[in-house]
């Protein structure tokens, strides 16, 4: 007798309270494809999520589970609901207002999740936005989601990587000054952000996946005219390495030439030095529909690629779609790992 | 009774004659827009135009006159016609290959073009596409024709603005290595790139136009988190004074973020920070028909805005759409200063 599998649990943190997480959240959990082929699980505040639902008229999910009992128990019943932190009791919350409050609620639905996850209580994680300032005057001094998770996991060596339809971008340094980026690069750590783009594509493809790998200098360095060689120094022996492995990729191209709309269409991935020479051209052409996923991880972790867009927190305005994407993507990717059932 | 005017004199710079060059400068003087308001001379060698006429099949232009002549008496012709330097006799020439003379003769069209515009023998240069290492191995020294014309035409200051139908951006730093970007930003630096474009610009469109400047670093530092503060102590005073003189202006803007669909929409010209930061999404959104101006020199500068070509010279596939877009513009440009006839 074959029983039907348990389907894959996601965390999905809602994000800074003040901002538009709540309200994706509840969108999202309104996706049919989205139920059909996960449990989606809402680590957030019950009471604001009734606060948003009322005024933006979205629905509530009908079960929850207060998060000492899931994590004790995981959740008592199937389908979508919401683990309740009821973080913000007694705190004042103004939507499009963050502070130490909102900032530090939202760092507990995170690292609860990071725990859910590290237990094979939730089989991923997708995070809701949240907000740096806010963190910061709760004393998470953390620049961003991808730090949280390297750290809370102890991963040896991650990376940030953006993911949509049409292109992908993984980036060898992140939320670094541009003064900065030079003296990070390694062939060390470019190798090993090709290495984990193409893993990952690889699963998401089916196939082998095509990369770019971009320079860092103007042309490339145009063989050594413009900067101090790291093309030469790190960029090809990295490039050298991974195609030793049998990886296919191309590189170090120009900046401004390796996202021409040629290229972009006959490549799965971009490995790219610093964060606006991924993030414009990934923005530019996806910018409702990318995601954030870390790589290296030993979770899974897909996030959306916006901010909290607190000028329009709570007003019904804002669009559900990157999140169900990064939902959609997690639950995409535990069925290639095996997971615990809760 | 009203004589007609003269038409403005284009010198069309022939590019490294191993280049694709030679043919696009063919193929422009065929435009018959492009004739209909200048007289269009290309500076090169007739006897490699007349070769590569005859294997691309493209028509010569019928007039032609030395350069030694066109420097004492200009063209003892009206319309489209060649300046002849004959630099390449005795040299061997092979489609695709660039080396010392090649580069030696590009460099002799620019260095000429400019002594004639200084002297309003012309009203303006475009430029056809070189090659910095043919220039290199001729002992030109130059990263680029910015540099030539801002040197042999003693420009002070000067800067670098690439511009299509679609987008345009200035560029604060150019040909630099990334690690050296962050030390050449100076608030004096950040406003002349504003001002000179915003004039330009003005020139353009016939009204204010709407200006962005980027920042330097991820999410524009994000308030200090990143970065030394290049935006607080840089480019926001360098906003400010702008604004003091009424130039219409936002920014900084995040890099990422600054070039989505309908801010690009809304905007005449971007001033960015460096190299790739603005030819990144200049390049994906207008390939084929961007122009490159030097904005700042006592003369007018157009500029296809691609390279040699190597692997396509002499074969007839180039297209000439950039090159008549430079043409066109330096005519528009001349109309608005006031040169001597030839």
């Amino acid at each position: 007798m074959n029983l039907p599998l348990p389907l894959p649990i996601i965390a999905i943190t809602m994000g800074d309270p003040a901002g538009i997480g709540p309200e994706i959240c509840l969108e999202a959990l309104c996706s049919e494809r989205l139920v059909a082929i996960c449990q989606p699980l809402i680590f957030g505040d019950a009471a604001v999520l009734a606060r948003v639902a009322a005024i933006t008229e979205k629905p509530m999910p009908k079960a929850e589970v207060r998060w000492e009992a899931f994590e004790r128990n995981g959740a008592p019943f199937t389908g979508p609901g919401i683990v309740d932190f009821d973080a913000m009791r007694d705190q004042a919350l103004t939507p499009g207002k963050v502070h130490a409050a909102t900032g530090r609620a939202a760092y507990r639905y995170i690292e609860s999740a990071i725990a859910s996850a590290l237990e094979g209580r939730v089989a991923a994680v997708a995070t809701g936005p949240i907000h740096k300032e806010a963190l910061h005057a709760a004393g998470v001094k953390f620049p961003g989601h991808t730090e949280i998770f390297a750290t809370l996991t102890q991963a040896p060596r991650t990376c940030m990587m953006l993911t949509a339809e049409m292109i992908t971008c993984s980036l060898v340094t992140t939320h670094i000054g541009l003064r900065e980026v030079a003296a990070r690069l390694s062939v060390e750590r470019i190798f090993e952000v090709i290495q984990m783009t193409a893993e990952t594509m690889k699963l998401l493809r089916g196939r082998e996946p095509r990369l770019i790998v971009t320079g860092l200098n103007p042309h490339a360095g145009e063989h050594g005219l413009f900067g101090e060689g790291e093309e030469e120094r790190f960029i090809i022996p990295a490039i050298e390495q991974a195609r030793a492995l049998g990886v296919q990729i191309e590189g170090p191209l120009p900046g401004d030439t390796a996202f021409l709309p040629h290229r972009v269409s006959a490549t799965d991935a971009y490995v790219c030095m610093y964060h606006d020479q991924g993030l414009i051209p990934l923005k530019m052409l996806a910018f409702e529909t990318a995601l954030n996923m870390t790589l290296g991880l030993p979770i899974i972790r897909t996030s959306v690629d916006h901010g909290t867009a607190l000028d329009i927190a709570w007003q019904g305005k804002a669009r559900s779609q990157s999140l169900e994407e990064a939902i959609l993507l997690a639950a995409k990717l535990s069925g290639f790992r095996n997971y615990p059932a809760a």
